[in-house]
């Protein structure tokens, strides 16, 4: 058996569609965000990075990195274990405890990352409550559509954002059969915020337990953070808030955060949590401070809504055409997966504008964009620089300008 | 629907069969491992730790904590996002090169954990390469026995590093449809090492794909750290090596190696390593070092090998059973979860000793353990106490000498 022919065919298809992967390698140069080196043929030495997750560039706050650095020198470099054999350290407790405040639950529990954690606890849930029926939205991240799958329970998808929808799914179902509705925050690719009182208020009629993935919402929405369920006041009804701290925190990892039974029964059964090695010491520290620090400062918060709404208005003084949504995500619709590769290829050679192209399967087929993300720490400069470079990107490649 | 009761009633019974888990609070001491501040009630507040997976002390090694750091001002906390969107960093890239050498493949592909590792990349050749058949050590770790069942490929369980018995199984098989072969070289719980090159030689013979898991073997066996396929000379003759930077190497984070195909078939397709942040560039940085450091350096081998055999030495005068095997992992064997539970307190109560009891799940209900893993840090006084605390207890619990 010739593996690797076999391999190589599916990795030729994917490259005649247009959409194999290129990771543009870069250099993360603390203190210059969101400059950094790129490492990269043809592209320029220094770039400016338009499409981070380290939505508040939180990832070099100075208290952030002096936390980590200080937990290296107390406690070295890794947890020596999993949670149960000699990994828990004192820092991972402190981070859970900030946590559950953040969320105000009981507890919280910590992953090695927002993927494990959604994986790990939808996966639990599903195989270990009896009869359990899943119901997602179906723009539900690959994480919880992959712990949804390896659970085996039954699945039934409902209509994006439509609480209406999940209300006709939920009465289809049987009265007594447990039920769980999963859904998303502020969704990353299309930037849209879901109606959540709506689907909070369906989940009750029907006593079903809510699962809410807040990881592009921590940190960026709610008065200390809390995300969307804090800013609309719904903590409490929520059953379980995921979240991580690889994006607004800017460091790496995920969480849970729910009554102290739901927390202590995914840490005693959820495989995903128990075989694994834990965080780093110095990666909780980091972590914790930075959810301590946008608990009690707004700046950030504030500062990055000024600079997606001067984009955006920008944009639009341009002609420019993106997706109009309530966030900090800014899509703008390329459609194709050849020209949306050529334009970001162009943006960086260019203009040492970084902006990955975003294909399938980070998003379907034929809905190709750039996603522009943008931070406190993009000056005025750097979004005039952006906007005259598509400008002219949309004049030479004649792309419409009514494409959204 | 009360989801908190259902929940409670199934950790009531994890408890009523001393199944349920007690994690101990660590504060780990950089420069004096393997001891630890201990933060539970009842506990001295120093204790020695003798289950730790940082098997050589690498995690406090100062050219680790010192590239750690200095990543850290260079680059800042976290690398901002997933590999494909503004995520991969130059320290991933060196780090990817540093594996792939290390097993001398082509090529190393990098995740979030040793766990992700297994799941992902098996999930996704299970998934993918059509008609497969999975052939599965039945003693692998959860990560590879959840990867294979996500993949939904069929599965075929062979005895125990038998290769007499996998032989058959794959005879059994349609000659012409894709194997492959997966199993680890030591098994982590009973520290036994598979005969590698009796496998090899089957899977070869039936035209079978090896997967080998190497996690507690890199860094520790070879005369560079490539693991026991490196000192077998049988590196090039496997597929695909997995391995973990959480053990031996001291910090967090799993990987593959094998041929670029394969590496790039895993990269273009696996959700789990897609759709999730990517590792800290420090942590990157920590382990890169780490490994060049045990690539070139055979001293902590050494000392771990001495204090291993002195330790098995010292139980064996003492008349205190423990398993045999030829790797560096001391299990001894005490076959319920109630006093496993109870010695391991004892010994932390009494003692400052800390050793997780080890139970259900991770092992066989009625093989319950305690598990030592000396390492070149465990000085001749810190075994010396250990075994007359042994003793002692022996003593008292009446336990069987000849229990293993």
């Amino acid at each position: 058996m010739d593996f690797d022919a076999l391999f190589q065919a599916q990795l030729d298809e994917l490259k005649n569609d247009g959409n194999y992967r290129i990771f543009a390698e870069l250099e993360r140069k603390a203190g210059s965000f969101p400059t950094a080196k790129c490492h990269d043929e043809d592209s320029p030495e220094e770039v400016t990075v338009w499409c981070s997750n380290d939505y508040l560039g939180m990832g070099q706050h100075p208290s952030v990195i002096n936390a980590m650095k200080e937990a290296i020198d107390n406690c070295g470099a890794g947890a020596g274990g999993t949670r149960n054999i000699s990994g828990t350290n004192h820092n991972h407790k402190l981070l859970e405890a900030e946590l559950a405040d953040l969320h105000r639950k009981e507890q919280a529990l910590l992953f090695t990352s927002g993927y494990v954690s959604n994986w790990a606890a939808l996966s639990t849930l599903g195989a270990r409550i009896p009869d359990c029926v899943i119901l997602s939205d179906e723009l539900n991240h690959a994480s919880m559509i992959e712990g949804i799958r390896h659970s085996r329970a039954n699945k039934v998808l409902w209509r994006h954002n439509d609480p209406e929808d999940l209300d006709r799914k939920l009465a289809a179902l049987p009265a007594n059969a447990p039920k769980i509705v999963a859904f998303e925050s502020v969704y990353s690719m299309d930037g849209d915020i879901c109606p959540m009182q709506e689907i909070v208020e369906v989940a009750e009629k029907h006593g079903a337990m809510t699962y809410l993935d807040e990881v592009h919402a921590v940190g960026l929405y709610g008065p200390r953070g809390g995300g969307i369920s804090e800013q609309e006041g719904l903590q409490d009804r929520i059953t379980l808030i995921e979240g991580t701290l690889g994006k607004a925190y800017g460091v790496v990892g995920g969480y849970i955060t729910g009554s102290e039974a739901l927390c202590d029964f995914i840490r005693s059964f959820a495989s995903g949590f128990i075989f694994t090695t834990a965080l780093p010491p110095a990666v909780a520290a980091a972590a914790q401070t930075s959810i301590r620090h946008l608990k009690q400062s707004d700046q950030e918060r504030i500062l990055q809504r000024e600079r997606v709404a001067y984009l955006r208005k920008r944009l639009d003084q341009e002609g420019i055409p993106h997706l109009e949504n309530p966030s900090h995500i800014i899509p703008v619709m390329i459609k194709d997966p050849v020209k949306c590769r050529m334009i970001a290829d162009y943006l960086m050679q260019q203009y040492g504008i970084y902006v990955q192209p975003i294909n399938y399967p980070t998003v379907p087929k034929g809905t190709e964009r750039l996603r522009f993300t943008p931070s406190p720490l993009h000056s005025a400069d750097d979004i005039e620089k952006l906007v005259l470079a598509l400008k002219e990107l949309w004049k030479q490649c004649a792309i419409s300008h009514a494409v959204a």
